[in-house]
């Protein structure tokens, strides 16, 4: 893909190198998300941090990645728009919007609506997330925080073997996951889920045309006993046909300190896209967890405001123009960094 | 009127010579609207951007007017005013509200709240759309539109032919646009409309005593061939009397590009407010006319920023000191322009 | 309490001297507030205005605040939270979010629901209301407004004379207020409301074990003229057990200038945490006191920007830079002050 002012719809998009130069800018990002240094590299600049649908987090990790850039955020919170109820068509609602700003970060309802949008924008945009389709940077974040959580072992992406767990029929990331894995070299992926929420089997047959070893079960403890990574998502009851098939599977995806300790080796790292349900009936990773230093969901939570960061430098063309207008910073920031 | 510290809300509160002075400095802010510089004339001023009614559009040109002179930008995006249904008058919430910021944008649904809101407040009030009554700064970018179309055939707004088609009776814009062309001279008015729809007597009358020539017609085709300006409107079917009337006017008033090829001059100018229907049983501008370079309803809504922009440097008394403090943009650009 | 990077969550975590100090900062704001001089020490630093409960003014106040120190501001606007639908705990919540800027402040509908967010937050938290519980700035701002109405007459908080009056039982902002008092000396407070209304025993006793004078009325006229300051509150009928009941007070509680020159001293001063009900029915400020000097109820809310300023000044560890990053204002700014 083509830097600066392409849009960022679709992993399918990158080639390995893409994702290499997005991680070794994230990289660079690092002092400036964590405060020891700030940069005004896009003062002037706005985004469009446009999102046709309520989502806190992801609209203030974009906002907060553009303001650490130095730039200003105009914003929509949910789906109000009354031009769109009169008829507007979405052709219209871009060329007018596009115009307003220097980059849109988008979230939509519907699937390929971002890509619409994008088609009659004059600037880049960047997908938040539209439906059942893609959330691009949720995905990136998610490979970029394997690949951190690696490097601290001084290992690398190539040879992982990572188990994924929960949904992994309805689960947008680690669907996105997958297909970024085909990138790399020497994989094992174990999806570990109930029969009826198995992985998609076109996921499947891609991890395998890249030459990865694929293990399907519906054990978690025999299965999590010999990865780098534990990749949980939520399981939602209603998905299966009737309680009694819900029932047959509570409890046995639950990933929690007694259970790490017994199956996992010494420093599997424990991941989650977020939120986590912890309400005592939930099925996922329990809070006793909470002071493992190998639980990484915050740390990947956190690794999506660099990713974001990345991707704004990136196709504003900016990256290299980011430590020349960098500034030091007099506020107080202990404690940041966990 | 006097710059600085005037409130923006009525039209009628513009001479002539105020409306050249607006768009002289809309002019000089091109560069800035366009990102080929960038000022930060207002750093560390701060807009309250007030939208007690939801409007994604022109709450968000506003803020990004304000955020392209260096300015910051607090908002409320629609009526969820807990302090009004406890019975707070329009004077304290804007004797409390006005402190916060230096300048307000405001709409509210009720015809008039914000010109008793500007009565109490201690900072210039701009009026973004108070219902029924005015939207000042519509109606200015849409006469900063006919002034700038012109201008690129060497015309002037004195002398301008106009045929503005579709629901007359109710349209906000189309009544503002008639007041502001009362301060030019020999300007030709073709008022295109279902008879239910027609132009109010009062507005058809101040363009007459104005000494300008005015044609009421029904018919859309005999009455644009000799114009500069088309300027559409919305027609809501649920305007009329009964479906059978309404159905007696469906697609009459509906322009494509084989009836502007047929019936228009070459170089005819096609403006719309927006939002445009683009439903197949939309009776206003075809999709088809997007490829068309008089097609100016994207170049309309882009000069909103740029009278916007004015605005807010005028009232601030900064239009002077813009060039001042610009500075260099340097992140990527292109495609902006349309 | 220490500064830097506390929370401020209750007034109960003050002593005096923090009060004091707090208060020092706040009138160092006051060429910043009043756009004398402008701030850029925070610049590059986020706020994370997080009102999970809609609040316009205070919300817009804390936004503003931050800006006017230079900072950036990224917010949510009401509880539109899919993620704590989603079973996402608060803490999880706090760890995600809190890695997004630089400081928090929040508002949430739960009492107790801040600090808890607090406990797991990185960066320091700065409560904006937590239902029933605490508005601990609100508390802070009219204690600073009653330091400011009294040193224009050369007074001092120790020795002051105070009526409360309205519903004394449920009001937030009185309760606060007296635990406040009680850092002073010989302070009257003198508390008139319905008997159902009155203040709560807890908060008397904590006045008198404090050594100050307390009466307690429901009698208006005969106790306000003897005080320097007047803090009237809404009395909300429906609070009584019955409409004969609420009937005998109705009109009882109500100032109006006719009472004020009646009964009062001049000069007087009336307070009120705003917003006041202006509709005819109301039992508390009449609006023919707006022309009345000492009515300092507009300059109580403006204090809320110095005292929020101060705040994040304090907890970020800047108060003594705000002066070393000030910048001229070149814009227009008559009228601000009132």
């Amino acid at each position: 893909m083509d830097f600066p002012a392409s849009h960022i719809l679709s992993i399918t998009q990158f080639e390995r190198f893409d994702i290499e130069r997005i991680f070794t800018v994230a990289d660079q990002m690092e002092p400036y998300a964590h405060r020891r240094k700030m940069t005004r590299v896009l003062e002037g600049a706005i985004l469009g941090n446009m999102f046709f649908e309520a989502s806190t987090r992801t609209r203030v990790s974009f906002g907060c990645a553009f303001n650490l850039l130095g730039g200003e955020v105009r914003e929509t919170t949910g789906f109000q728009s009354s031009a769109i109820s009169k008829g507007e068509s979405l052709y219209d609602t871009a060329r007018v919007l596009s115009s307003y700003s220097d980059v849109i970060a988008m979230r939509h309802p519907d699937a390929g609506s971002v890509a619409e949008f994008a088609s009659a924008s004059r600037v880049p945009v960047i997908n938040g997330g539209d439906g059942a389709n893609e959330h691009p940077t949720q995905a990136l974040l998610d490979l970029y925080t394997i690949k951190c959580e690696l490097a601290a072992k001084c290992r690398e992406v190539d040879g992982l073997r990572i188990a994924m767990i929960g949904d992994l029929r309805h689960g947008r990331t680690v669907h996105s996951l997958c297909k970024l894995l085909c990138l790399y070299k020497n994989v094992k992926a174990v999806l570990i889920s109930p029969a009826e929420l198995s992985m998609p089997e076109e996921y499947v047959e891609q991890l395998r045309a890249a030459g990865h070893e694929v293990i399907v079960s519906d054990a978690l403890e025999a299965n999590i006993c010999d990865v780098d990574i534990v990749y949980s998502t939520r399981i939602q009851e209603e998905r299966f046909s009737s309680q009694e098939e819900a029932d047959l599977y509570r409890g046995r995806f639950r990933l929690n300190q007694a259970i790490y300790t017994e199956f996992c080796q010494p420093n599997t790292v424990i991941m989650h896209p977020l939120p986590r349900d912890s309400r005592a009936t939930a099925n996922e990773l329990d809070v006793d967890l909470d002071g493992n230093p190998n639980l990484a969901i915050f740390r990947q939570a956190d690794n999506g405001v660099l990713v974001r960061m990345a991707l704004f430098a990136l196709v504003l063309d900016v990256a290299h123009l980011v430590d020349k207008y960098s500034k030091d910073v007099p506020w107080h920031t202990a404690n940041r960094v966990i």
